[in-house]
């Protein structure tokens, strides 16, 4: 594609100023109504028409019987009739001089030879000269159109450096909303289905490209032109990470993505040599798509491979340690100077001062975890800093105590301690806030780990509810700036 | 140990009439003034009696300056004291007949060159007949006997089959409050420190014997004597499931256990022997812990390879069926007619009849789920159904269908679909509960999440946040019901 092509598509699909629906129909609970509610709720801000033979209005529009009758130009058409007339439909819009459609529609490829046989005559009509997203999806989201997915009117409406491109519907739906919480905003999701036309390596095009999209984020049960799409990925990953989560990489997990949206394979070991040429990061669940989006976003450039790992209790810094070491970090050991200075802001009991970092003490005032923070932070000796238990919150106490009195005093002072750590040493901090409490009438301290996770993600240190989570990501990021990020190169001190 | 030996032990440990707790100070923050108030807020029934060269009372017991003094004989001795007076601690209890201690102070080999020391003199004392559990451990909750740990005054009063023996104090904790509310109660949980005298082997002797207890579950930074273990686990696995998390296994990890319990690891290829031969299951954190004791409580002995798994919608169908052919399962294709039958309950709509099957419907009204869900069970051809992303909660829908009004209608009687096929077709029915929405404001759907989970629980039914860990966890039952309990094999229709 070219730039014009480039930026036209881009108007058209994300930026429409008229969008018609059509298959519109006076049932509430059909596909294309939902849609038509989604985005009318979602406050798309440009020129509604749907469009149903038999005319009336539905949420106050006029619903116009065909395309050609509608007093406007069009920008973009959503096509939700059934299957079988997509088609003509699409020589309507033709007809209407509309270039780009969105084919909601189900019953092609992924619905036996029959389907087949429909997705390439719909294709004849695409040739004529419209571009088609689908069909067999669920749209576009995209906060700075005012455009939106079905059923997506519940979505933020603010702009995101994070970019999605799914071929399931669903996991549309729960990536942003799953991901919402975790404070990842969107520029541009796309749900495309069976790719008829418009596919995955035209949509990483775009992205590469985009000035709004920092990183980019894939679900894919199957590739159109395997070569295209490696040469598409090594390109992307150079501007800015790609992560990439294939699906249907198993014989049954194929087989499902047949039935799915259509898509053939490839096997897992063509995968493996993918992910190994492309440097795209092999994602493998929406835990570890958001995983490693939020490290992506908040650890470039100035993470490293030296860390230092302080934990408020003994056992997790023994596993904590395990997983570092096998995710190829190293923990270096704190020089005798550095471990006097670290011990005179100690009480005497704490008995080894090594990396990890045991404190010996879950809720350490802030007269204790500041000084020993800058110590190490400004040891010279590290890039990364993980915390992990060290109970920052004002709940947090209180189960550890059980039924004891509770040193509430200064404990929201003490949150703002990491965040002030990053900013002062320029040194990544990570958080690790486990889920301490799993009943279903204690709910109060899930709250207070949410409300403690947002505030850290607002601040740009990334959260994480288990020590392996948050080094599996971490790894990520630094093998992906070793690898493509080497002039950047602002981290560690040394 | 002969049988008399290991009952005394159990009674003195477990199941003490009276327990002398030595250093208690009027410092309500010291840590053996911590145990005490556990002890007492758990509600111990037998007699206490709180030590301290000083006299006086705490808590309404009265203080005795030494142990001699104590006017009644003491089954277990708690010591609390400074690690340097341990050993003449020791020495007192002997002289009062005390046969059995636990040592919570720290201070021995975990502090270097001098604690080390000092653990070899306390050992000299233990030689002359006491049996101690310790140093540098929380004791242990056994809620039959009614003593708890410190902090553990909040643990759960009743008894239940999982026994836990733990190297770290602070996973004593962890474990037993992250696991509650997942439904997991414990017959018996062990601090067990340093383990100078009593170790890993001789609590997994114990707890092999113990009618109580049907799953083992372990956390080791290192074992005193490796072929006594993995004769002890070999013999162990044969009667119930042992689960093992051993940490330190990396160079930086083993040197952390060292300073936390003065253990020395042993390499990972060592360990790596160790579990293929042993058949104990391979556990590296808490929630993989808590997972795979949930599916060995309620997976035995049904379960098998021959897995359905029905999901709400596609893509989570495709990802699901990947997991399963990855560990070792077969997703039995469905037979035309049995495709047929499932297709007479089903709106014309539906694509594929495959297995994964996807209902295309997250959230399928009862006349639908019932019959169906019941065709696959009965087809003879799986042992295992997995339910994923099918919201059986009352409030899954209006998060799905965002601002649109939602069928609230059934939706509590939809829930009990799954138990009553598993009650019906006696084949283990596995639920997949997603964490669908992370923000600090939305709290109101973990609460309903937790709810249902705390429901399928308690009915003896596994449910996990994603189908990744669901389908880990069961491999792992499956392999060790092939592996031990051929015998049991009352799996599957065939």
């Amino acid at each position: 594609m070219d730039t014009e092509e480039r930026k036209a598509l881009i108007e058209r699909f994300f930026y429409p100023k008229s969008i018609a629906v059509i298959g519109v129909s006076s049932n509430e609970k059909a596909f294309t109504t939902l849609y038509l509610y989604a985005l009318m709720k979602f406050g798309f801000k440009g020129k509604i028409y749907p469009v149903n033979p038999r005319g009336g209005t539905i949420y106050g529009l006029q619903m116009f019987p065909n395309i050609q009758e509608i007093p406007d130009s069009v920008d973009l058409a959503i096509v939700g009739v059934p299957g079988k007339v997509v088609p003509s439909a699409l020589e309507d819009c033709l007809a209407k001089g509309i270039k780009a459609a969105i084919v909601l529609s189900a019953g092609f490829s992924e619905a036996g030879d029959e389907g087949k046989k429909l997705q390439k005559e719909m294709n004849t009509v695409i040739a004529k000269g419209i571009r088609v997203i689908g069909p067999n999806c669920f749209g576009i989201y995209c906060p700075s159109g005012g455009i939106t997915v079905k059923p997506g009117d519940n979505f933020p409406k603010e702009n995101g450096p994070v970019a999605l491109i799914t071929q399931s519907g669903l996991f549309t739906e729960m990536i942003v909303l799953q991901s919402r919480g975790m404070g990842i905003r969107f520029s541009k999701v796309i749900s495309y289905g069976n790719a008829s036309d418009l596919n995955e390596a035209d949509f990483l095009e775009l992205l590469a490209d985009d000035p709004d999209t920092k990183v980019i984020t894939c679900y894919i049960e199957g590739v159109k032109d395997g070569r295209r799409f490696l040469e598409t990925v090594r390109r992307a990953v150079k501007i800015k990470p790609v992560l990439i989560w294939k699906a249907g990489q198993t014989e049954i997990g194929r087989a499902a993505a047949g039935s799915h949206t259509g898509s053939l394979g490839g096997s897992e070991a063509i995968w493996n040599t993918f992910f190994a040429q492309s440097g795209a990061v092999r994602i493998d669940s929406i835990e570890t798509l958001i995983d490693n989006t939020i490290a992506f976003l908040h650890l470039l450039p100035n993470c490293g491979r030296r860390v230092a790992l302080v934990s408020g209790s003994g056992g997790v810094a023994v596993t904590g340690a395990d997983i570092c070491e096998r995710s190829g970090f190293t923990l270096p050991a704190f020089s005798v100077d550095l471990q006097q200075k670290i011990r005179s802001f100690l009480p005497p009991v704490i008995a080894g001062l090594r990396n990890p970092f045991d404190l010996a003490d879950p809720f350490p005032p802030a007269e204790v975890l500041t000084p020993v923070l800058e110590t190490i932070a400004g040891s010279g000796l590290i890039d990364t800093l993980i915390l992990q238990r060290i109970f920052l919150s004002v709940k947090g106490p209180r189960f550890v105590f059980g039924t004891l009195p509770v040193p509430e005093e200064g404990r929201e002072r003490l949150k703002e301690i990491p965040v002030s750590i990053r900013d002062r040493f320029n040194i990544p901090v990570v958080m690790v806030l486990n889920e301490e409490l799993s009943d279903d009438d204690k709910i109060e301290f899930e709250t207070d780990r949410r409300l403690l996770r947002s505030y850290y993600l607002a601040k740009g240190l990334p959260v994480y509810p288990t020590v392996e989570r948050a080094v599996k990501a971490l790894a990520n990021v630094v093998r992906y700036k070793e690898r493509f990020h080497k002039e950047v190169g602002l981290g560690g001190q040394s």
